[in-house]
């Protein structure tokens, strides 16, 4: 059994999801997101993220990490900015002790709905159904979406074993 | 008397500088640099930056932080690179209880040598002065010109007030 723990990582809003995999089934544990405000200074919004993590990680002892990859942005003060909330969440995972891994947007889709381009509503709608765990954010549906295509990649990577 | 800490972050280099500040006189403390290699994962490398520095606040404990104003990269992939390395750097102080400044890199470089527009070891050569620190690297003396800059602004401030 592992606990894997899928982060989707922005400034504004970060999701992140956790579920169980035996091998054969997920099975839900939680969801959420954690938000910070323009209007606060980026210390703070940074640190904000970081400490609420932490507390995720205490709270659910996740043993892997599964995060979108993202394309980088054409505007590069938006990459900068995602780039600071990327930093922080990755430093603080591995600050704990977490290997993390990375899988680009199409390969987080291809797992949940066979294909590449779906768009983000059908995403959500297949996570809801896969791990039937109700109404999902976006953000959150994202992330869960991270921990399970994770699932799928570290079984395919065992059975090549 | 105050205890700055100037701070230059990068993902392969990030220098830091130590100084203290009475209103009047500036003392050096202590600089380096936090070197990663770019064959190791970006959680490692994060997270060792994120540990180097805690490990230079609580040896040296400084009560205010300056850090460079960078502008964004043409590239959004350096600019994601360089966010990710601000992003640590900016949240490892703000867990830490520190406040930061930012200052651009135009305001250091006049603060140092009088103009916007100095060549970067012109830098390293007046910090070395004002200091009477000795042999400092690039990204050190920026650290260190980074720290001047925020106490001359300091001051100038608490005259205003």
């Amino acid at each position: 059994m592992s606990r894997i723990l899928g982060l989707d990582p922005g400034l504004h809003i970060t999701g992140w999801g956790i579920l169980d995999y035996d091998g054969f089934h997920l099975k839900y544990i939680a969801h959420g997101t954690i938000t910070t405000s323009a209007a606060d200074e980026i210390s703070l919004r940074l640190s904000y993220i970081f400490k609420q993590l932490s507390d995720i990680v205490e709270k659910y002892s996740p043993q892997e990490v599964g995060i979108e990859n993202v394309f980088v942005n054409k505007n590069p003060e938006s990459s900068l900015k995602l780039g600071m909330a990327r930093g922080t969440v990755i430093c603080c995972v591995g600050v704990l002790g977490l290997q993390i891994s990375e899988y680009t947007p199409n390969k987080i889709k291809k797992s949940i709905v066979g294909s590449g381009h779906a768009a983000k509503d059908q995403v959500s709608i297949m996570v809801q159904k896969l791990l039937n765990c109700g109404n999902v954010k976006l953000d959150a549906a994202d992330a869960l979406a991270t921990a399970i295509c994770h699932a799928h990649h570290k079984t395919s990577y065992e059975v090549k074993k």
